[in-house]
């Protein structure tokens, strides 16, 4: 037996108690007289301690050899430690040890494993599994683990089904690139990898299973961008006899339970906004409402007073910082300068103070009267000491940049805070965008999203206005879900495959199984499918996706640690029925 | 509002409610002056009234419009059912209609949505969604589903963290052939899709997650035999600080409970069985031991009486098949034809009957006195009207044929009840086996198991000999999980790569990251795999895997319904910089 307990559990409860326990050397504290080792595992440390009065020598002579890392097992007593440690729940006790057994060696490791490491990023990701040794790792992967359980247990206890969907699979376009697999069996074909089991679970609602979910990996062979990661995990759910209403509560059950159980957040009911008014509000269709600075409209107020920036342009609209009139000339200038970075590609920025003394001073005095300005200030409901800052120009370029503004500004001013959690859905999304490249309508969501019933008319006359019954959940400026009813009406669907471009031809090929089983009696279906990476992040704290995988995918794809891609044999390939003609 | 209620929670007590449903029309029975149709979602069936009397003149034109499977919303009042049918919950009641909905029609489905269905394997494979629908194969899925939560609920509640594994990952070889994924970012370099988790699972354990478990896919790019898919699910687990008996324990205790939970199953404690002795005992290394017939030898007994089969045999090796001394020469022929077939390979079958009248009748009469006969009676303990089937040859062959023999009369007899649950433990099974083809050693489980620590000197001088800390976890004649204590001493590693004929080289780049891992404290370290689809099979009825499967792949390696592999385009191949070379 390696061990009676583990590092984290023995109490006072547990004096003069013969214990057992294995685990690695954290640090060893020699004084000469009495030698300290902190032992490690999963669960906690417990200090072991060894001096010369008590300790058999051949064992003091074995610890003098111990080094970091090592895995050792000991045999002990339970003691009272003379110096507590109130910080650690072991924090009371040490073990007295009168055996002690290396297990295995370690060389020194190339950072130190603790809660503040020296290892650059580098480092700890080609030696992930040193990394994951160290607290702020190992307790994210627990919380993964931990998200996990819960959203499986929520959602089997409200009757939805866990279904494995295949993940060798034929290509069905959903917007990024496939990762092929060439069939060994058939050679010269390939599978993909599915982007989403979407198809999959819309046929599972056609075989009548009413609720399915599944947290499963998907895979898009996409350029990494930073967090972004080409194998990621998806938690999947399709429902059927439903409107957008139960979708929404359902979820938002599930969310609120996961806020409830992993940070003891309580949250009454998700605000919802629509798509077109989160853009007018925010200017982004995933706002971060922890804080207000909504977006306040003066085309009104500012329009025709021979300012020549703000008359030709299409839209004025500003934010209210509160509190910040006394901003310097200097810290202006920068945030000028910040906005019209190429990133975010504004023109100019004008501001408007409400400083103490009642007074206003603005950018644009010369332009407006006092009493304008003081117009401005009261529709922002402005107080002394606000700051109002405004852009102008394209409304569809302006929105985004104020966006931009908002959420830098709420950066600076610390109103990101991890520990606050502020929901909301976003509905009404638009059924189409137009691709300007491919000068087509293009599906906002997929081509399975079904349109409000009554914009269908409009899919004729004016298909840009059409609204989906598509949804999103934000959770601080995050997109974490997103979904739609479904189309169930195989004559719908095959107006919306027109309207998106294809050929009957080619809706037959890519969607013909789906298409056809459409033919036997559909039920109303509709889901919604989170980011199960970056949902667990925020819940664990708005850190990156990343530290929350055990194995994540460096910039170049690979594996870390695992050197994949790697080079193949020429007799693999030739079973394949492929060669290589770049390298 | 799609839905009140489901079709399968409507009773007596509901009895005057108002109520909304929607389903699939299962039939329709039209008497003329009343028309009942039996409408069905996931949950049950409703019976729905219509008659002359009550129903609206518009409402019964629609009914005589519906067709099987099309899919229907109903207004209704819960009314108690003349004819009631106790077979089903609802059968007390039905609902008079009041208002009908349709929301989907359906074509004539190409075979019936019934519990006994006309359609055959292909068409129902084809038609998979259709096939969802038929209660046999829903209630598959769902049990699959309870399975999969009482695993993971298990398996948390003891601490086990769920960690997901990365699916692109670089070969490892472990046996089977991989799936391969060109790298579009590393043109000329291939991901390979898991054969398992294994050196993931081992570098959790280096890492110090102590105790890992994952529900997870795995790919064998292999020709396909009946009940074998490309693409399979296995419960992986692993320990630290753990040594044979307590993985043992943990797993008897994760089998324990699913037998209790989902068949109400109990058992007391896993019989342990080496595998010399199950070799010896059954033939075969996962013994089905719901029934006897224990392997009996005879060469004592049998040898040295001029009976030149016997004498010049290595094994005299038989089987006690109870009550069955009346069998007729024609299929006491029959069965020994039955092991000359090719498939089984036996030379002929020998038999001793036990006759009611006391007498031995036997086929081998003529070699051996009535005395001698009656002392293989007496060794293997045979009542009056029991038979005895012998074989004899060359041990290493002779066990296999025997086993499938007794299979096979086990399975005649009906003593291979799939509703009586009768699983065990096979431990100590040999580290190495010798590869005829290769002229080598290879490892029986994979590289990384270690030895019995008793039989490392034997590595030197007969490693055949050598016993492995591996062990089988056997259900009703089907290896159901398969696991070993891990080789955590670099050392060991090392001479066992050696052993098995790598060069230090190719040691160091098949599996180098986890041989450096190993530099850095690795625990001692074990685990276990389940074949999720198989076990969870068994646990329902011993069924074909692939019912269990929602989208199982076809004989081909397609998916059922969406035809993949699918050609690619050249497009797409420049970008992965390969070409085709055989179609």
């Amino acid at each position: 037996m390696y061990r009676t307990n583990t590092c984290g559990e023995l109490t006072e409860a547990n004096i003069n108690q013969k214990v057992i326990l294995s685990g690695w050397v954290q640090t060893i504290r020699d004084k000469g007289f009495v030698i300290w080792v902190d032992l490690r595992d999963r669960y906690g440390i417990t200090q072991l301690v060894f001096d010369d009065q008590r300790t058999p020598k051949e064992i003091l002579e074995q610890v003098k050899k111990l080094g970091r890392e090592f895995v050792i097992q000991i045999t002990g007593t339970v003691i009272e430690r003379t110096s507590k440690n109130p910080h650690i729940p072991t924090g009371n006790i040490e073990i007295l040890v009168e055996k002690l057994t290396v297990l295995s060696t370690s060389l020194v490791p190339p950072f130190v494993i603790e809660n503040e490491t020296d290892g650059g990023e580098e480092l700890r990701m080609k030696y992930r599994y040193l990394d994951i040794r160290r607290n702020p790792v190992k307790d994210k992967l627990i919380f993964r683990s931990k998200v996990a359980q819960l959203v499986r247990n929520y959602l089997s206890s409200h009757d939805f089904l866990e279904i494995e969907t295949p993940v060798l699979i034929k290509s069905t376009p959903e917007g990024a690139r496939d990762f092929v697999v060439p069939s060994r069996m058939n050679p010269g074909q390939f599978y993909a990898l599915p982007q989403s089991p979407q198809s999959f679970k819309q046929l599972l609602m056609i075989g009548g299973l009413d609720k399915y979910f599944q947290i499963v990996k998907c895979f898009r062979d996409e350029d990494l961008r930073a967090d972004r990661q080409p194998e990621f995990t998806q938690i999947d759910c399709e429902m059927s006899f439903i409107e957008q209403e139960d979708i929404l509560d359902t979820f938002e059950g599930l969310a609120k339970h996961l806020l409830k159980e992993l940070r003891n957040y309580k949250i009454d009911k998700f605000p919802r906004i629509t798509y077109s008014e989160a853009m007018r509000k925010y200017g982004n269709d995933k706002p971060d409402i922890r804080f207000g600075m909504e977006f306040i409209e003066f085309n009104e107020e500012l329009k025709k007073s021979g300012f020549k920036v703000f008359d030709e342009a299409e839209l004025i609209v500003g934010i209210k910082v509160e509190g910040c009139a006394d901003y310097t000339r200097k810290q202006l200038d920068e945030l000028t300068e910040w906005v019209k970075r190429p990133q975010v590609g504004a023109r100019g920025l004008v501001y408007i103070k409400y400083n103490k003394d009642q007074s206003i001073k603005s950018s644009i005095d010369k332009f407006y009267t006092e009493e304008k300005l003081k117009k401005v200030i009261q529709k922002s409901n402005a107080q002394i000491g606000d700051l109002l800052l405004i852009l102008s120009g394209e409304a569809q370029k302006v929105r985004p940049q104020l966006s931009a503004l908002r959420m830098e500004l709420a950066e600076r001013l610390g109103l990101r805070n991890p520990d606050v959690f502020a929901p909301l859905w976003v509905v009404d999304f638009p059924l189409l965008e137009w691709d300007e490249e491919e000068n087509r309508y293009v599906a906002m969501h997929h081509p399975f999203t079904s349109p409000k019933p009554e914009d269908i008319p409009l899919l004729e006359t004016d298909p840009g206005k059409v609204r989906a019954n598509a949804y999103d959940m934000v959770l601080n400026g995050n997109e974490i879900g997103g979904g739609s009813i479904r189309i169930h009406d195989k004559d719908l669907q095959a107006k919306m495959f027109s309207l998106l471009g294809f050929t009957q031809e080619e809706a037959e090929a890519q969607f013909g199984f789906l298409m056809n089983a459409f033919k036997y009696g559909a039920p109303p279906h509709g889901g919604i499918a989170f980011g199960f990476d970056r949902f667990t992040a925020i819940l664990g704290g708005q850190e990156v996706i990343r530290d929350y995988i055990a194995f994540p995918k460096n910039n170049a794809g690979r594996d870390v640690m695992i050197d994949a891609p790697y080079p193949i044999s020429k007799k693999q390939l030739d079973e394949l029925g492929i060669n290589i003609i770049k390298e």
